[in-house]
């Protein structure tokens, strides 16, 4: 088999065994993906989706916006080639300068000072955190004050302290969000649906 | 909380609802660190431990041995600070000019093609396979032909085409492995199988 029919094959799989699942087509290429990427169909039950969120996200790729991760390994993951014709950029400020010293002096991680390095990069771009509960609190509370303006917050991530809470904060907001209810997520999910939106910009490209 | 006081919080909240689980200590490290990734105590049912795998996996570590990914991914998910005092190096073909050419030629994926070029790479070092079933049944043609000699294979494929089938033919193999039954695994697991086998090589050097 193929790469791409390997990807349709497992496609097929995902639509029989998910059955009458209730999505519309744009939401469920975001959600199939997210399945195909961990083999996990808990994420039928557990994803939420704000109205305005795949227009958002797709909007903000078209137009060439920026997206910004919170690790380095998922800006490794999302297709970065598929997004040369728009001229969207990848950026994680994870291992900026000045980004260590920050986190030490406010006794905070790493990841939530690098999402104030973010705040002029993420102005109606992407911000997807799929690995730091901290991250996703810190960017929750620069909406709440109105200095930061992304398009859509891609909330996923993962574990035992603070993740679930941190994504039931961000889907009360109303920033266009993509995240899910309890502990599961994590930074393959996040570039699941990162991926899937790119997908989508294409194909409204065509 | 400081990040080091969320890890063990999250470690001490696995340890009471996995309850007694029966691995011993160093095959629980890697375990909970699988949990940890995923929020998802399957793997207790369904990981797979080669006897000498740990033992295997934390010598090449100090011996300073190759750790060869499938995904950059799975690279850039590597803590690779905690490598340098070992000097080990984190190496991933699947860009590597001749790879794409190669896979073109002979109809597979780039990810099986670049196995063969990882081949000298690998020698007494780590392979590790978080992402595509055609990478580790190259992989494992390579070692039933006798011409790959890694210490430790962490094949942890995700997904509905042949993931389930590749692990299945990793377990028999007299190569020491890392493995899991079922669909599930993937990019962050398996680095948290490294990650957790970093861990484990540092703590015996101190």
């Amino acid at each position: 088999m193929k790469p791409h029919e390997i990807e349709e094959q497992s496609f097929r799989i995902i639509d029989q065994e998910a059955g009458d699942h209730g999505f519309p087509p744009d939401q469920w290429s975001i959600v199939r993906r997210m399945i195909h990427t961990t083999a996990d169909f808990d994420y039928i039950h557990t994803v939420r989706f704000h109205p305005e969120a795949i227009q958002a996200g797709v909007r903000a790729i078209k137009q060439g916006k920026n997206i910004i991760t919170d690790t380095e390994m998922l800006r490794a993951g999302i297709r970065k080639a598929d997004l040369e014709s728009f001229g969207v950029q990848v950026l994680c400020f994870l291992n900026e300068a000045g980004v260590i010293e920050q986190s030490k002096k406010a006794g905070t991680t790493r990841a939530a000072a690098a999402v104030d390095h973010a705040i002029p990069f993420m102005e109606d771009g992407i911000c997807a955190i799929g690995n730091a509960p901290t991250a996703l609190f810190r960017l929750l509370g620069l909406l709440e004050q109105g200095v930061a303006h992304p398009a859509l917050v891609i909330g996923l991530p993962v574990g035992f302290v603070n993740a679930a809470e941190s994504k039931a904060a961000l889907v009360k907001v109303n920033t266009p969000f993509v995240s899910n209810a309890g502990r599961k997520g994590g930074t393959t999910v996040a570039a699941s649906v990162v991926n899937a939106l790119i997908k989508l910009a294409l194909e409204e490209a065509m």
